[in-house]
């Protein structure tokens, strides 16, 4: 139907006679001459009807924005003055010679750009779809995947395919259920993940396996979160942490380079998890950003104020400073605004200082809490966080999670704000994770992880003596502050296993009952195994400069999990419920 | 943990020092020495441990089929005497220097071959799976899917996914359903196939689409069929049936030469669906069959036997003959077997014709019809039908569909049972299907692809005028007797799609409620579009030479839609389902 595309209509072409299909981008006349703007998804292409030729000419002059069009015509250049240097096609035009509608389009429910809101986009995604920012978007998602496919397919690894209708995963969030009929009163879950499948994969001795694979969590959506998320699923036998670093490093290494023309460092940098905390307050460390976390203990243990002595003498708690350069100039106003956010976080307050003169020590500093302090203790400070003149301070002091967590979120923030986020791609392995997390309201231990983690100790009875302590085979890959993958090796002794749910507090019967098969499995010549996945629309929307993954989506769902396209999900047939032998309502 | 796979070593790593991973295939003590058949997914090795390395020894005496173990040693020639030349690795063996059993292996509950059962191959899935013919057969599967990827990527097609959380589609088979917990009474359907979707992403300018596709169906399995299984959706905007057919065409031939080193016909033969169906009672035509279905109704329109000369004479039936070579061997009681086979196939019964001597006419034959028959029909037949001496002719009279159809299954069977099914791959294009289907008891039209299907008239009004007569333009890939693939040209025009609905006695507001967003984006200058959907699970199975397709699935359901190896489905938590406020049990 077409000789071209039409963003391949270039001077290449002059003189020649194309025929091109696409969309009016926009029509208009001017000057007697009608002039459309035809897009594909390759680019935009300017037409010209000539009004002497005039069935041409009658059918441009019904044209409207998305109308879809079949042109041909002969190509020649622009006149230089009009060339457009942005546009591959701007140095020519198309005189046309015919103009055939192929499909009308009624006037347009949105404006088909930025200004669109979310609601009217998705309902009518179809046309949100044509803009060339999502188009991009949809043909980078598929090239990031086909790059990955090619490096995984080149090393041996077998693509196979996990059910979708299958048990509940271990994961822990909620599933999605699907009713059969068959077996009345019985449930498929939607999986949260390949995990359990993966794991069988290795002891059915696939050796190495990957899945871009399609998980579901019925979880209430926060963030940026999807009803139904891809991910990357890879497990390898007979190997260790550093087999499955290394391959999902020179993965991700090879898919930047071949997507975004993009080198990211080799090796990765590695980083335990309890530097990670203590440096920059998260597990998952945005290194673009400079600013550090900086323990202060030494220099307050002996100071009268008491938020700042009593947990610098208290190795369960910690006293820390985030310095931020240029931060004297910050408002009132706007210090408290970041006293709010960390109350979100669990902070009681928000400590600062700002640095008018470093080197004058107490004299040269500016802060609530100052007068509490001592010369001793503000020349440490500064000397430690490298204080500058123009300088503000942020004080955390208090249980060691809660003040690495608020003062590290205040870090992210504060950095936005300023305009401290660097340039570039900062990738790094956080390594050493705990094994397990004590609950204090339920007291028991959740596993941080998954209950198939390896811990880093080989011995049962080492893990139940001490479980608060145990550090797990767990890794995760960090690029700017998301976490874009995640993995560890797994437990291959039966024993081990069952040492690790003794500690979780799940018993034979649950465990048989939730994980029956995979118990089963490693009875009979379990491998050592591991394995890691990557969040696709994560990395794609990374890709993409997008903030949200809605935008690295085709048809994503809205925050309460429905697709305003199709109106999904919806109201179904009394008879389809009876055949699921099914009836709506609360049971009370 | 190990330096190469165990199907790796062969006579170049002579005199090397191996550390290899795997699985006990056998492990025997001759002569005082233990040989060890150690195997992983690249084959199996021999071992030797030798009595005087006492630790290693020791351990070997441990070792039990599917013991999971580690071995070093030096690779060394066999005498020659002792070279097994079907094995990679048959030259050589392996004298271990230390034997390390990674993980026991209980008692086995199968034998790990054909003889097993289906329903314990499938409850330890992980261990069936560890087979070479199954650890093939997944290889297979992830060669094919790459090779399809490869072509489609190289050609502009853009990977997508589309939603599995989504509405009912028009395939109108039972839906699987997702109750909704954040919208209680709603409910999400999984896709019987991407079908509306891929036409929207046509619709969004994607112009070429495709995906492999996870789709579900929640019928009564019969024959081969699973609850989810995988087709390779695509589909492309401004195109004809030539364009579609021609990429689909191009694909198949690739992947058949890239997987399995076969070259198919450049181009594919083209039959209409009226020709399929009289000259092989099929539209899925077997074409490795070198058996025909031959009209005999102008031979028999004068004779008395009314069973033939009354179907002969009527315009909507038909009198066929099935030559059979060398089919005079029959037995009466096999004669009488297909007599009860076509019976399921709606025949009344069986008229056969057994040629002793083709020259002599009725003389020549032998036939419980023939004394019905003269002369001059025999010797019709016996020309037309080509028959030898020593076949058998059976033949079919009444409706035209069901004669059609009955020989045609016929004509499968008798080549299966009498070894007349060819070698190799026979692919063709079944094309011009009826548009409709006429069910004289709902007294209703039915599409017989679905409702998006392009008719080959292009006017609406045409189309209503003359329902029964008007053909698609559908086109289905049919290789050896398999339907692998199947498409279409879809409407694209409003109008021509409300007349389709008209046929169908779709109203508007069924079309709206059903379809609505369709018909929506169908307004917003649709482009012509077109496409086909591929079985992968069927391709993969033909590829390896299964009949079935749950040996190229790695974790199959039965056939009454369960998941022998995890138990699914199967009950949840009365919390879960008051959460999706459902209630168990029928409501009368």
């Amino acid at each position: 139907m077409r000789s071209h595309l039409c963003g391949e209509v270039n001077e290449a072409l002059d003189g020649q006679t194309v025929t091109v299909c696409g969309w009016v981008n926009r029509a208009r006349d001017l000057g007697g001459l009608i002039f459309i703007g035809l897009r594909d998804h390759a680019g935009v292409l300017q037409v010209v009807v000539e009004p002497d030729n005039e069935p041409a000419f009658a059918e441009a002059e019904k044209l409207r924005n998305e109308f879809c069009v079949r042109l041909s015509g002969k190509v020649r250049m622009r006149p230089e003055s009009q060339w457009n240097a942005d546009m591959p096609t701007g140095k020519v035009e198309v005189v046309a010679d015919s103009v055939e509608i192929i499909n009308a389009a009624a006037p347009l429910p949105l404006l088909m750009n930025d200004e669109d809101g979310e609601e009217v986009r998705l309902k009518y995604r179809f046309l949100d779809l044509r803009r060339p920012r999502l188009q991009r978007n949809l043909r980078l998602r598929s090239k990031l995947t086909r790059a990955i496919r090619n490096f995984l397919d080149d090393r041996d690894f077998v693509d196979a395919e996990t059910p979708i209708l299958t048990r509940a995963t271990p994961e822990g969030a909620r599933d999605y259920l699907v009713p059969s009929r068959v077996h009345p009163g019985s449930f498929f879950a939607l999986p949260q993940s390949p995990q359990l499948f993966k794991q069988i994969l290795m002891m059915a001795g696939l050796d190495r396996y990957y899945q871009i694979a399609r998980c579901f969590r019925d979880e209430d959506l926060r963030a940026d979160r999807q009803p139904e998320f891809t991910q990357l699923d890879m497990e390898m036998a007979f190997v260790e942490e550093a087999d499955v670093q290394g391959v999902a490093e020179n993965l991700i290494r090879k898919v930047f380079s071949e997507v975004l023309d993009v080198e990211l460092p080799d090796p990765f940098p590695r980083m335990t998890y309890a530097e990670a905390m203590r440096r920059y307050g998260s597990d998952k460390p945005d290194l673009r950003i400079d600013l550090e976390l900086v323990t202060i203990c030494e220099h307050v243990r002996h100071v009268e104020f008491k938020v700042f002595s009593g947990p610098a003498n208290d190795p369960a708690s910690r006293v820390a400073a985030l310095r931020v350069p240029g931060g004297a100039e910050l408002t009132r106003k706007q210090i408290d605004g970041y006293a709010d956010f960390v109350g979100r976080y669990g902070a009681k307050g928000l400590a600062w200082m700002k640095v008018n003169d470093a080197a004058a020590g107490l004299e040269g500093v500016q802060s609530p809490v100052a007068k509490f302090l001592d010369e001793q203790a503000v020349t440490g400070i500064l000397n430690d966080t490298g204080a500058q003149n123009g300088d503000i301070l942020f004080f955390g002091a208090g249980e060691k999670v809660t003040v690495s967590t608020f003062l590290g979120a205040l870090r992210l923030q504060v950095a936005r704000d300023l305009d401290l986020v660097g340039e570039g791609w900062k990738p790094l392995w956080v390594v050493d994770f705990p094994m397990f997390e004590y609950d204090t309201e339920d007291e028991r231990y959740y596993a941080l992880h998954h209950p198939f983690t390896a811990p880093a100790v080989h011995d049962g009875d080492a893990l139940k003596a001490d479980p608060v302590n145990a550090l797990s085979r767990a890794y995760d890959m960090v690029l700017n502050g998301s976490e874009i993958g995640g993995g560890s090796i797994r437990i291959h002794d039966p024993k081990l296993q069952q040492a690790a749910f003794d500690v979780l507090g799940i018993d034979e019967t649950e465990a048989k009952e939730r994980f029956g098969f995979l118990l089963e499995a490693l009875k009979y010549g379990c491998p050592p195994h591991g394995g890691i996945a990557f969040g696709i629309d994560r990395i794609a929307a990374l890709m993409a400069g997008e903030d949200s993954i809605r935008e690295v989506i085709a048809f994503p769902k809205t925050a309460n999990a429905s697709c305003l396209m199709t109106g999904a999900p919806a109201a179904v047939e009394a008879e389809q419920l009876q055949e699921l032998q099914l009836k709506l309502g609360s049971s009370e």
